[in-house]
């Protein structure tokens, strides 16, 4: 038996997200029915993290064990070839028998895209905001993020973990191609934790929310209105570092 | 009666192209519906140019005439507000009475994305050309093109025109996010012409087209095999000068 690492970019646009569903298009699904497709036998995927529906990724990270003899080669083009055009294997690798692509992922990058304008060509990949934001408190919210911090109040479901502490490694917030491209790398994220903290940060971009409200969010304070949560076309899952 | 002048953005892949045909969704004809709904008076719209099924663009001009007294915010939010995402305005101007969005261009400004690699996420805009490519070679040929030049090899349909001399004014082809971009302005472009010769630049790169083939195409040379035209995909128009 071999343990096969894959690296996956997918258009999450028509996806109901990552994992499998009774009804619905799911990337686990599509992957899981195309290699059983490809190696003839069942295959059971372990992806480094689930992305909602609509999210994209450029370097998700799946594992799983076959005992097809196919080369690394074949697997590669073969995939390729079965899979739709919103799903790409960007590359193939034999890993140690133990390694695990969720387990043993120490760190994970994420790239939310706020669009500024209207926009046809990029609609599928940016949240656009047309009220004005002011970037430079933006960015100095932004910064407070480093380090360790209690994200529960960036999560949507707080009680489903024992605990809601993240180490963010790094983030960036910066205009790029006509964009706000908000970069955030950490060893765990919460559920929809990049989406809420782009939904304040654009808060606090539009002086919803002042720096003082977002900050105390991070010392264990309750948002006093609603979540705000982004939407997921704007969201990607760059890389995950093991 | 006032001219008006709209800068447009557009997705191509799900269109038919511009210009309106009998069957089928053309640009030209969402829009010219869309604004007679707005406008509420019939509205004759001239553009820049007519670009192909599956072509992109980011900076389309189109102009025309109407009595509507609308202001040119009402219009711009109220066009964006109708048209279907795959079509944005990006800029609404008064022109003087006598502008004309195609005859007084002097520049149009094209680029054409070359992908290296499978995508899922750049599928819609880039054509992939799995090959090896030489890219010091393709950016030795892509350099001749600059200056006037007779461009009959590089038009699919020659006969249409008086003539097919070209001015290249600005010519470059570099490497880009990954990707190869080939970026051309010129005075007028000849039918498929930009298509064409991205065909043939990618011939030369892999070697299926010499460096000297490539230059006697310019010189009123005939090409010897079936002339290649690159996918629509991969290509967009930039800019219109005036």
């Amino acid at each position: 038996m071999r343990n096969i690492k894959l690296t996956l970019e997918y258009d999450g646009t028509d996806f109901c997200g990552w994992q499998v569903q009774p009804e619905g298009r799911t990337v686990q699904g599509v992957l899981t029915e195309n290699l059983t497709t490809l190696l003839r036998e069942p295959v059971k995927i372990i992806a480094a993290g689930r992305t909602d529906a609509g999210v994209h990724a450029r370097g998700q990270v799946v594992n799983f064990s076959t005992g097809s003899t196919i080369s690394l080669q074949g697997l590669h083009r073969g995939l390729n070839a079965l899979l739709p055009p919103d799903v790409v294997v960007r590359r193939v690798q034999v890993a140690s028998s133990g390694f695990h692509a969720r387990f043993d992922a120490v760190r994970r990058q994420y790239l939310y895209r706020i669009g500024v304008r209207s926009t046809a060509l990029d609609r599928r990949y940016v949240w656009t905001v047309l009220r004005p934001l002011d970037l430079s408190v933006m960015q100095h919210a932004a910064s407070i993020l480093l380090g360790t911090h209690d994200f529960t109040a960036f999560c949507l479901s707080p009680g489903e973990r024992k605990h809601c502490l993240c180490q963010v490694l790094e983030v960036s917030l910066k205009k790029a191609r006509g964009e706000i491209h908000f970069r955030i790398t950490a060893n765990r994220f919460l559920h929809s934790m990049v989406r809420i903290l782009v939904g304040q940060l654009v808060g606090v971009g539009c002086g919803r929310l002042s720096e003082v409200e977002f900050k105390q969010l991070l010392t264990g304070g309750k948002p006093h209105q609603p979540v705000a949560v982004a939407p997921p076309q704007g969201l990607c899952l760059m890389r995950i570092i093991y």
